[in-house]
């Protein structure tokens, strides 16, 4: 079987391609485990590779056809359509999030319908898409009301991918991811960066600023739980989809106060106090038009699931620091 | 004030066209009364004009970025974007749909955020947004689930008119028609276009096919009513629309039988009696996922009203075929 992992130089992309070379197998469309033969990583960074003779690196742009017509075969079984210009850079450069998550979703799934052998897509859309006046806990039919130009075209995204599934162009898949976290590295252009920072950079011995109202309320998941739900949405029977294949993942619902307070319990209190709140207006607008609690039985029916506290989120990230995990120190 | 009309050849453009000229003037976004000294209108099929001195025909295509840039100027106050690839032929041709529905009304956006004046931007939306297991009375906050590609585009191009809204690049305002009856002239590609044509062919005389089960709940509004909303809409004071500029405009809901039985009472059994009961499940399908009825209390609290009942919409096209209605007769 061969897959497409697009985004896959990114922070979720990376762990998601180690994890398939790992498992080696993925259900196809029938419901049977199939050896994967070739993994394409499609980025356009680097993809730092293992030496797997599974793996074809191709290094470009998602939004060049020529690219995606020659990554996109009639063998190609499933694909993991990540790459995407992340919510800070996507409201701060209107055209360039416009090209690649929209536009560039769009031709991806336009060389899929060329093709015409209905790969399975997996899409990874967030919590951005809702915004507005929202109820308490938003539900799988709550109305999108996006309040960033990156949640906009996220839906807009969405919705073309579930007209291409009805039409039979791809058989298309949409998980709405919570905000992923704790991320190694280093802070990156997303609104949400913050959310990873006030962990990881106290942790590691620096201060860490968090431009939001420590009540504001987010939606949590961690690496490891995000990946084996990508791989579950991707390896779902079509039938249990229905006419709308787009899944809310469980996640946790956590305010800023209590991150802090469950990293003072686990880590102290100089840790903790590593954090300077500083409001940034631009940031808070974003992040507080998102919801931070939504109901996910449907996920939950699918057999999707969050992780157990916030305090196990910050364990693993405290393993996977400790661990030789290749990509835990971010690129 | 300097207007264009998207469409202006078509059923509700030339009916916008003619009210605007009747008027003679619009409320500018300062809710001041402005004199209209041009109505452009720009349609792919010629507008026939009355002679006015204050109207310009554009005969073109709205994907031609020039013909945009010559017809959007910075003294353009108000655009009203009608022109579209109605549900049946967007269904039947999904790449020309998309190119018009979606991205020509990009481009026309773009052009306005180009000229960077922010015009006001009307556009029409449809029920067809709305699909899929729906709640027995849609809300403005319902998800939108598409079962067409006109309904998934018109979708697409609601977020876009948004974010272009929010960003400040236009001022834009959606409303989301119900189906708009009694049609005059002759059936069109639209799926809904029986619900029209059993009304109007057996008064004319002639037999005409209904598709769907009587039972089938519709949503509508009259043509008189569409354009005095249409008109409001674009004149809405700004502030009161919020942070999600979408509107479900109120109107009647009525099944097919009960449209049959008042057409009975007040035009006599020969008549009805000419309608064929023949089930298409094409387009049943589509009909089929449009909801028969929505909560329009944020329309109401805005000014826009339904007709009265649908007897009032019969006799109203009944009225308008004896008039002098210089476009009632079809085109
Ligand atoms: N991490 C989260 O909290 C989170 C939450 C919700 C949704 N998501 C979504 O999940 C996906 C992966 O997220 P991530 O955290 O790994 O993001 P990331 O920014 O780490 O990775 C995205 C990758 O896409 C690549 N990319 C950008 N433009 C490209 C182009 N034109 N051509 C090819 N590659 C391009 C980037 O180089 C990057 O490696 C994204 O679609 C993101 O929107 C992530
Ligand atoms: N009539 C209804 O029941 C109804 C219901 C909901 C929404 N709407 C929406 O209201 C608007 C007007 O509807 P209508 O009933 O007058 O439709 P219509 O089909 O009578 O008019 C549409 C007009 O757009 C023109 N057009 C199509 N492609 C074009 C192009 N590429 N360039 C320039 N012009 C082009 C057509 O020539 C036509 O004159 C449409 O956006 C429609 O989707 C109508």
């Amino acid at each position: 079987m061969k897959i497409l992992i697009t985004g896959a130089a990114g922070f979720l992309g990376q762990r998601l391609a180690l994890r398939l070379l790992e498992r080696g197998e993925l259900m196809d469309a029938n419901g049977n485990r199939q050896p994967i033969t070739e993994l394409v990583l499609l980025d356009v960074a680097h993809s730092s590779h293992s030496g797997d003779s599974r793996v074809r690196v191709e290094t470009g742009d998602i939004a060049d056809r020529c690219l995606l017509e020659r990554v996109i075969t009639v063998e190609t079984a499933a694909i993991f359509h990540l790459a995407a210009i992340v919510s800070g850079q996507a409201e701060a450069d209107f055209d360039l999030g416009m090209r690649i998550n929209l536009d560039a979703s769009r031709l991806l799934l336009d060389v899929c319908r060329e093709r015409d052998h209905k790969p399975r897509v997996l899409f990874t859309s967030s919590v951005a898409v809702y915004g507005g006046t929202l109820p308490p806990v938003v539900r799988d039919d709550t109305a999108l009301h996006p309040q960033s130009s990156y949640g906009t075209q996220k839906a807009m995204a969405e919705l073309l991918l579930c007209d291409y599934t009805r039409r039979g162009f791809v058989d298309g898949r949409v998980l709405r991811l919570p905000t992923i976290t704790v991320r190694p590295g280093r802070p990156n252009a997303a609104a949400s960066s913050f959310v990873s920072g006030i962990v990881r950079e106290p942790l590691s011995g620096q201060r860490s600023v968090c431009p939001v109202d420590a009540r504001t309320p987010l939606w949590l998941l961690s690496p490891e739980r995000a990946i084996e739900s990508l791989i579950a949405g991707c390896e779902l029977d079509r039938e249990l989809l229905g006419t709308w294949p787009v899944v809310n993942l469980p996640g946790l619902s956590v305010s800023v106060a209590e991150m802090v307070e469950e990293l003072r319990r686990i880590a102290g209190n100089d840790v903790a106090d590593r954090i300077d709140w500083q409001i940034d207006s631009r940031i808070e607008q974003i992040v507080g038009s998102w919801p931070g609690s939504w109901e996910t039985s449907r996920g939950e029916r699918l057999g999707l699931a969050p992780d157990q506290d916030f305090a196990a989120i910050i364990g693993a990230f405290i393993n996977s620091r400790n661990s030789s995990d290749p990509v835990s120190g971010g690129y």
